[in-house]
């Protein structure tokens, strides 16, 4: 891992960020996508639309456009996913700035603009959501420009989306002068007012109106202005987020904020501390039946929306079969799981290996209700998936029982699992694929396909992928207790003491 | 193996059957309550309703009536879920007439009777299917023995059930003098006609008259009255039925029909072959609202109609969470796999861990013909199960990848697999409950709890239980080539060559 980050954040630490910066924001963990998204790897991780993640998208439009490489914002528990996304695409970061805890986007974006002005006050931070699609990366590249001219000039600029329909579930933006503008060349218009999400009644209005933009939370900003922004209608979190950033640590590579300071930093978000606030915002429109696709993916209706559909309105995927459906969603994302829909209208269906979803599509927004209600029986689906996503890798459990538990093990190349024992579980290990370096008591070997070890109770032992190749393993535990909390770490390459 | 079938067919193969002798008829694939049901281990073997699963439920009730121990009659892939199911209750059975080939309901009911009146040929027998839900085993009883005059006089009778709506899915039986009867006195009534499935206005009128049943399929009959009308209306049966029953082998106690006789019968329903076309039934008037709750379960809402219905209408079973769903059947039939409904009204559905039916209620009978699209498309999921029962207990496949799979395997006490060998792959065993004996190329060892055990590729091994509880043992296979048609067979308790 120590490699890992060295490949993905070497380049452009020290390199300095001239050209326009996108700062990328990957805190949320959009329960309303749920089977698919679950908090411990939210939907911008997930290839929800194409072959790869939200999140991959957005740095590949990024770098389309030729802005610089992204300065991403986290939450501690999806770092390793952010790492192993860029690394995967051969894509790198400026730096990847880890929230210990969610404080919304408020906070992210002060930070990472402490950080950047730290360096130079005039960077150009264009900050995005990671979690949109945005097919025309072009058209985007074309509106981010016809607002750069303005926010060099110290104005803050958000880009607004032309409405297409009466959606309650977004913010509007006012603006003077309508909201026509031309593909081509984007207009650059002022911002009168921020607009809650509306009634049916009043989205209806400003849909006719022809004034307003939907807003999309993409703005365009040099960090001395937000940081100025901040200080006048947030000057609370100034404190707070400053110390938070003057204690960055550098862990392997990830800039952890300090734990303590970020602690006392409010929950809020940028539009309620800042842009709403501001009354000389500009917005650049984008979008619209004037090109420039988007979506925020923020329901099950949005991605059937963004999906192709069958002339019957289906969007299927994965193995499905549907007999006489009309206008529904249906998903099948586990290896393994078919779904068959028969006489279904407007009826949304998402299976993994461990949930299934069966809503009615007008009831899209309640999935977050139903997240509630499992993670308040403790019901683990709510939160968490099998497979497990670890700094060296990740696994997946297999089977469980009473007194055994099998789980399947995949270390990349160069990583290693901490230096371990266990009280209560002896384990056998046997490599599949790859080629394992194993430790046990001090004695040192290698491992490779179709070879196995066996690891006795209260051994003290490693687990290391020394190969150029991913290494596979699988293992099988024993004993009378079988919890992850089992574990006694005397060593870690990823000083996670007592964390995954 | 060879001890269980001794157990569960000893006491009674040669005491002779001279109580009413039931002779239940497992030989349905029931499709329609996919993915519950399927071929490799159909309807009547699942828990639908209840703790225990309908053929063993038949088996109780046939027991609780004073009735002599079953005679079964099942295919050839479900002998052994049969025999486990009957060790399993704790019951016995007269004999398991094997079927190597579904041939319908005629066929069965033909060589039973042979079989039967070998012995005795005025045994009387009560046929029934094993995939029905009759919650009132006295009703039933009381309903067998108002039969059971008339049956001894010679008379073919069948038991129909009382109509509770105009269902169009059903045959239906005309009587002479009305269905009322009484619950407490049965009524016995000459039966003038049956009608196949009607449409909805024949079906109303019926409803309306009161002279009209539902055909169950329930029948009682001496084995000798059942041999004659077979003679008489469907001669062309009596050949190959005879020489089956005539070539029967016992096969570790089951009765195998022989198979090359069998495979010249012709497929037909004992309705059609014998009922439809004889003027001297007689019916027994069962259930509706004079006491004896019937389904037959023959499709996802009549699984809904017999099941406990929450304020909504609802029918929830299983890890399920419905927000705002009315009239609604959800199921999880996977440990493992939550199901979560929101908005739902008038929908099935129904998980398991590889497949998952959404339907809209009203079209339960069309889960068939979505199976049959499965089953044309080469999906596993039509007609298997990842839980493959076989003679020595059940494996599953935890997970595969190219060159690996990792496999779950239960063997049941006294139980072994056979003496075998394989090209491409080699194997390891690793005990995680009970005690196994291992033969690798003649050296045989005792494994327990907690060692392993490797098997090189091209070793001739045998894997048995020989202990008094279950014996779970964790398979890793590796290899270039991991098809279940990679093995050779050098001895086999169960004879099975090729075959599961």
């Amino acid at each position: 891992m120590g490699e890992l980050s060295a490949r993905v954040l070497g380049r452009v630490i020290g390199g300095g960020c001239a050209m326009i910066q996108p700062v990328l924001l990957c805190g949320g963990s959009g329960t309303r996508l749920w089977p698919v998204s679950r908090r411990r790897f939210p939907k911008q991780f997930t290839a929800l639309v194409g072959d790869e993640s939200l999140f991959q998208a957005t740095v590949r439009r990024m770098k389309a456009a030729g802005f610089a490489p992204p300065l991403v914002t986290a939450g501690a528990e999806c770092r390793f996913i952010v790492a192993e996304q860029l690394q995967a695409t051969g894509n790198e970061a400026c730096g990847i700035i880890i929230e210990p805890e969610g404080r919304n986007t408020g906070p992210a974006v002060l930070a990472a603009a402490l950080h950047l002005a730290a360096r130079d006050p005039d960077t150009l931070m264009l900050v995005a959501p990671t979690d949109h699609v945005m097919p025309d990366a072009a058209a985007f590249q074309m509106a981010v420009r016809a607002g750069e001219a303005a926010a060099r000039r110290g104005r803050i600029v958000t880009f607004g989306i032309r409405p297409t329909r009466a959606e309650t579930g977004y913010g509007w933006l006012e603006v003077r002068g309508g909201v026509a503008g031309d593909a081509s060349d984007p207009l650059e218009v002022p911002v009168l007012r921020f607009v809650e999400k509306p009634d049916a009644v009043a989205a209806a209005d400003m849909l006719k109106s022809g004034r307003y933009l939907w807003n999309a939370g993409i703005f365009l900003f040099t960090a001395r202005t937000i940081i100025d922004a901040f200080a006048r209608h947030a000057p609370a979190l100034a404190g707070p987020v400053g110390a938070a950033v003057a204690g960055i640590q550098a862990d392997l590579g990830f800039l952890r904020l300090d734990a303590a300071a970020w602690a006392g930093v409010e929950v809020i978000s940028v539009d309620y501390a800042v842009m709403e606030r501001s009354d000389d915002l500009v917005a650049v429109a984008f979008g619209g039946e004037l090109g420039g696709a988007w979506s925020d993916l923020g329901g099950w209706d949005a991605v059937a929306r963004a999906m192709p559909l069958d002339r019957a309105g289906n969007s299927l995927g994965g193995a499905v079969v549907a007999l006489d459906c009309a206008g529904s969603l249906l998903r099948s994302e586990a290896a393994g799981v078919q779904v068959v829909g028969i006489g279904l209208h407007d009826i949304v269906a998402v299976a993994t290996g461990d949930a299934v979803l069966v809503a009615h599509r007008s009831r899209s927004a309640d999935v977050g209700r139903a997240v509630d209600a499992l993670r308040a029986a403790g019901v683990a689906q709510a939160d968490t998936f099998a497979r497990d996503h670890r700094p060296w890798g990740w696994y997946q459990t297999l089977a469980a029982s009473g007194r055994f538990q099998v789980k399947r093990i995949v270390v990349r190349p160069g990583a290693a699992l901490s230096l371990q024992s266990h009280v209560h579980r002896a384990e056998h290990w046997i490599v599949v694929s790859g080629t394992a370096r194993v430790t046990i008591d001090g004695a040192v070997s290698l491992v490779s396909e179709n070879q196995s070890v066996y690891v006795p109770l209260g051994a003290v032992h490693r687990l290391e992928n020394p190969g150029k190749v991913e290494m596979h393993l699988i293992e099988v535990q024993t004993g009378g207790y079988l919890g992850e909390d089992d574990i006694t770490r005397y060593d870690d390459l990823y000083a996670r003491g007592d964390g995954p």
